[in-house]
């Protein structure tokens, strides 16, 4: 039976997925296709589809009804494959350079269809491996710049904006950001995971009522902002690279939230590098110095030229807004340093320092500098004033 | 044919309101019905049905596919029946004291069969006749603490909260409160509505880009910040009372804002008596007061007893949370103030004041105090420097 005629959802296998890519007219009838599961399991099934003989290849994506992180495991409906293929077909739109083709989605089975990119690595991978990718955040701010302003009211005009809100609810996994990123780490509970070694400044922490009170304000600009369609999970293990071409990928965390949220998450992940790879210590600086540059320049050109709301389109607001996105990009990041220092969900930049004493060091300068950046936010104004606030922390 | 089961919309008329009304046993069969339209015709047919016998009557309010305001005319859904009626439903659960009873809602018809109010009188019209209802700000205050706390992050948790946000996304009836408080107003268009003598006072307003900066942040927060479910239009002319009673109606603007919109215009329309009805100044000031202090009292305690994120709980939060509350109802209050005065829906508070000198006056004190509010509203901390700045505009 046609797989596309079917009503129920069921786990694709590699014979299945191959029967699927044939009937979608992907290949070529008689090709011949060698399949190959690379998902990590956790969320998704990932088929790599290869036809050789042609060299051509498609990844077919399908959420999985269940979450494992770190062993845990919970139910999560399959409605966050339709949220990351509307997500992709957007952000595809605004910025094609950056976001994977795709070919064909599929509601009920929950599947994506889409552009192989196995010619590129997944960039935090690569950093660690010696990579630095001197394109990658040149690229990453312009991705931000265009994704962040064509989904605001001043791109899309307040009307289709609210129907991308509707369209983009997405509490499952809003609530694994709330808890991970803005709550669990900051109270003593069973889903943080850090060393031994780290207990004494993580009970610190935990004691640190002014720190708890600016991660709830945080916590509220991402239950309440709705500014932009966000990513959402844009870490650099969602983003694809090599020295020429950057692709970002899995927007299943996509709703509509404080633009700050993204741009933050693309700071700390480069501050990892930052902390971790001393020797390139000022190559990172230098990327999170142009995330912000090009961000800061397209955004406005963007504003000036295509905002759909003359009434706000004065440089002394534009500057009320790149001001705003700054100090919350500043809070974000520090929220982000933390919990992935303390929390459920790890990073190998750090996790990967192999000597226990360089690892211990780095993961409480890490939690120092999460801390300043979240207290000072409003007092960090600009980027030089953030870097300085970096390299004193480190 | 039975009105229940008619598969398209269409207007009632007297003959079949009732028909409806016998339809659903709200009456006895036998009943002698009389019927009456008493709407004002702009955007809802309302039907007051009575059994005089009996002593019984109900309200039935039924969406026209259309809106007039002041002689224009242009097409509306019929979707924001639905809206206000599943407004009513939840603001009803959380505050049944001040809220009218629902009987029954029909998405098709577009109808809401409720609570007859008849004994009460629209406060506005009350207030110009000379009545004070001394409990309104009492019980405003109180609905205000009930409905802004449970329906926020707080009072309902994140995953609820989003299915409502999703639930009351309401662009036709945003974009007509977007234009008419936060655009037109503020620049030289054809919907403005202003008598000539005050012609230089507004070319002035026109001018002042200060003032239109600070318009456009609270723009953007009624835009973006979805903090509770508002209202959404919450003058007087939508507040039944009468000595003892207060019954808010009308909450087909709902839809998930920021608090401080709700608060801030119920402020500006006591304000409206302040300024106009100079022998009562004092009393309004107090009622602007009471809703305030009472809003603050409650919604302080259901924060401490009823908030359902324990990591949200301190009182250092809870007073960054009111301090907004505070500054955004402010700002709020002055949009308000302005486009009443000059934007296409006006005020009788105002237009009702006979003499043209005293008239226009009060009239640009209220300009006045509209932008000092708007600019000033991060300066002006609390009720008595409030209360005092609106003295000293007077």
């Amino acid at each position: 039976m046609s797989l596309l005629k079917q009503k129920t959802y069921q786990p694709l296998t590699n014979e299945s997925a191959v029967e699927l890519a044939l009937e979608l007219k992907i290949f070529d009838q008689h090709a011949k296709l060698s399949c190959k599961e690379i998902g990590d399991g956790n969320l998704n099934l990932v088929f790599h589809i290869v036809d050789k003989l042609e060299g051509k290849s498609v990844i077919i994506k399908q959420a999985l009804p269940y979450a494992k992180v770190v062993g845990e495991s919970w139910p999560l409906t399959l409605k966050r494959a339709k949220i990351e293929a509307d997500a992709l077909k957007i952000f595809g739109q605004i910025a094609p350079d950056y976001v994977p083709q795709v070919f064909f989605t599929d509601d009920v089975l929950a599947v994506t269809v889409m552009e192989d990119l196995s010619h590129l690595s997944i960039a935090r991978t690569g950093f660690i491996k010696g990579e630095t990718y001197p394109l990658i955040s040149k690229h990453i701010g312009e991705y931000l710049a265009k994704t962040l302003f064509y989904t605001s009211d001043y791109g899309l005009g307040p009307s289709l904006k609210k129907e991308y809100v509707q369209q983009f609810i997405n509490p499952e996994l809003c609530k694994i950001t709330e808890d991970l990123i803005f709550t669990d780490p900051f109270i003593d509970t069973e889903t943080n995971d850090f060393e031994e070694g780290l207990r004494p400044v993580v009970e610190e922490l935990w004691q640190d009522e002014e720190l708890k009170f600016h991660v709830n304000i945080l916590k509220k600009r991402f239950l309440t902002e709705a500014e932009v369609l966000l990513h959402g999970d844009l870490h650099t293990g969602s983003v694809f690279a090599d020295n020429y071409e950057t692709k970002v990928i899995d927007p299943e965390f996509a709703f509509y939230g404080p633009a700050g949220f993204d741009i933050g998450q693309v700071f700390a992940n480069l501050l990892f590098q930052v902390i971790a790879n001393v020797e390139q210590r000022d190559l990172f600086l230098n990327h999170i110095e142009t995330v912000w540059n090009v961000f800061e320049d397209q955004f406005t050109q963007l504003w000036n030229t295509e905002n759909k709301d003359d009434y706000a389109k004065s440089t002394t607001y534009l500057n009320y807004n790149l001001t705003k996105f700054f100090e919350d990009s500043i809070g974000f990041a520090g929220c982000e340093l933390i919990r992935r220092t303390i929390g459920l969900a790890h990073v190998a930049d750090l996790d990967g320092i192999e000597e226990d004493q360089p690892r211990i060091t780095a993961k409480q300068r890490t939690l120092d500098l999460g801390t300043i950046l979240i207290k000072q936010r409003k007092e960090i104004k600009n980027l030089s004033s953030f870097i300085t606030t970096v390299k004193e922390a480190l």
